[in-house]
């Protein structure tokens, strides 16, 4: 499936047993190749991968990080750049990630100010990563302040999703990967969102034919949007929906006490509330959707950090201007928007649904 | 004067006296500025910028970095994004670098990747600063292993060079900006370093006139090239001019022990003798440039860093592909282009060029 950003386009590959198929790679540059990948990841594909890329590049290196969003910081990208530059890596390397969206934001703002840019693919493991952050070409590391303040725009060359790795996959994570396959219905498609209510069982099974359509539809989607608006003037900005809140979520704790779906899915319940407080859309959205996620496993609520700890993490919010904090919020069924809400009608939505114990998940 | 780049074309503003003139700043983003600057450069001229941006600006914040290049690295920058965010800076900010090279780039690469890139503008106080480095939206840091190899292409809104900044510039600085004056000359306009082998005293004396025009004929050629190769696919490469030998000795004698003007000056030198030797240009260009730096007091050969420690160095220049060094070499006078040079070429450059002591400059 074609993203069409003009020199920039690039090919969404999904299929089973793509790795060994030489038409994967096809086209990509020659030169050294440098995968990032993580401890959890590595175990179970590297070597898999580095076969694979083995017959087109004439060398294959490799960076193995700690598994984590709560090592998406700092440290861990010097790491990807004493490894590139410790093995005399050039502008013509090409970066691969090879694990789920912590792995993709940081191998991708490496390529992209590595030398002020070098060529990128993904090949995103989770589901998280295979519907959501590998496509787009946002990379990012998170700050003590706020999740994912330090990145760039940096668009891949190829994104390879093969299902295989799915198989490997800790429910935990196959559950939060569902929080943001579920985002997509409400802004932008809702005959998908019933979609996910009929199949939301064979997707927690795995069912290769309901992942497979779940993972196409999510990408068209995400592709759609990226290409009418790359780089956020406003557009974009709807698939943030869930994410003002759960960004807050995800800083408040601590990076990676809650998983970013888990944060996505809590937050899209207090955005589905705030929307129908403002009279933008129906609650019984906000019923079913959060139906749909208490199925899937997922947080329903937000964890108690505090009112006004919520709206001061939120004023940090890439979204808000001049101190007004900025919600993409569903307008009825299938379209969303971006709206600046009342302190008050958010602290009403907190006092209601952040009430989770301040704690990990199972 | 403009440089043309599409949506991200921008005005490159010369003259005395310009920070109180409202049109100097005519057109910019309102929100937040964020001054960027380091402790010399703040004890002369924070106040002063502090004051003309206090008119457009609702808040007008500052961070004050350590003075020289040995800080161009992660902690400096680190320090720039904390002062953002702990001072709940948003996407609306401009980004203003006050000071040389080094603070262009830092705040630069900080501009490009905080909230994936928010407004910047050059207001360059050193000569190399605005006759170089602050046009042609190159940023980045330096890594212990090489020159700017961590950062972003991140074009400025625009560039303000008050000549009024030069009157407390430190000679040895004065210098180290002519050495990139003098490096148009030989590879795009032969006439301007005829211009400058007459001018030299006058510029050397910082006689307005004299500086008014090599700065407005240096940004001339650099905004040309840089308009017709944005992303150095090849044509601008040719700014490189002295630089790959520059780099490593910068690098190899530790970051700031050198200025990069004295190095790229020691550089030209043995790149104008390497493009004799390989029979590109004639042997009494690298004379007459020799002579032209010596005339401004700076160095005319490289530090014996020995052979071996050089070409390591060199092979990680961002030009190099694959383990051949790339050097930019004049061809003939006013013309110029990137060449693989045989590594027996390099020693024999070295072993007579390269000989001055390894240590600080006066």
């Amino acid at each position: 499936m074609p993203v069409p950003l003009g020199e920039r386009s690039y090919e969404i590959v999904i299929g089973a047993g793509l790795w060994d198929d030489p038409a994967t790679w096809q086209g990509l540059p020659a030169g050294d190749a440098m995968v990032v990948t993580n401890t959890v990841v590595a175990a179970h594909y590297l070597d898999r991968l580095r076969d694979a890329l083995a017959r087109r590049h004439r060398r294959v290196l490799d960076i193995v990080l700690p598994d984590g969003e709560a090592h998406k910081h700092w440290a861990t990208l010097g790491a990807v750049f004493d490894a590139l530059l410790g093995s005399g890596c050039d502008r013509k390397t090409t970066v691969y990630a090879l694990g789920g969206g912590v792995v993709g934001d940081v191998a991708g703002f490496a390529a992209a100010s590595f030398m002020r840019g070098v060529p990128f693919v993904q090949v995103p493991t989770t589901l998280l990563a295979q519907v959501d952050s590998s496509v787009g070409g946002k990379t990012a590391i998170n700050h003590p302040l706020g999740k994912n303040m330090i990145g760039a725009f940096h668009q891949p060359l190829r994104v390879v999703c093969d299902l295989g790795t799915l198989t490997t996959l800790p429910q935990r994570e196959l559950r939060a990967g569902l929080a943001e396959v579920v985002k997509y219905g409400p802004i932008a498609d809702w005959l998908f969102f019933e979609w996910c209510e009929v199949n939301i069982d064979a997707l927690l099974a795995r069912e290769p034919a309901a992942l497979t359509h779940a993972i196409r539809r999510s990408c068209e989607i995400k592709a759609d949007v990226v290409a009418r608006d790359e780089r956020e003037s406003d557009l974009r900005a709807i698939l943030n929906f869930g994410h003002t809140f759960g960004h807050a979520i995800e800083a408040g704790l601590g990076f990676g006490v809650w998983l970013h779906g888990e944060a996505v899915a809590g937050g899209m319940v207090m955005a589905a509330a705030l929307s129908a407080r403002l009279g933008l859309a129906g609650d019984d959205l906000r019923e079913r959707l959060q139906a749909l996620l208490a199925r899937c496993g997922l947080p329903t609520r937000g964890p108690a950090l505090g009112a006004e700890r919520y709206l001061a993490l939120m004023r940090l919010d890439k979204k808000a201007v001049a101190g007004d904090i900025r919600f993409t919020l569903p307008e009825g069924r299938g379209r969303a928007g971006v709206h600046v809400a009342p302190d008050d009608a958010v602290r009403a939505v907190l006092a209601r649904y952040a009430d989770a114990p301040v704690a990990a998940l199972a």
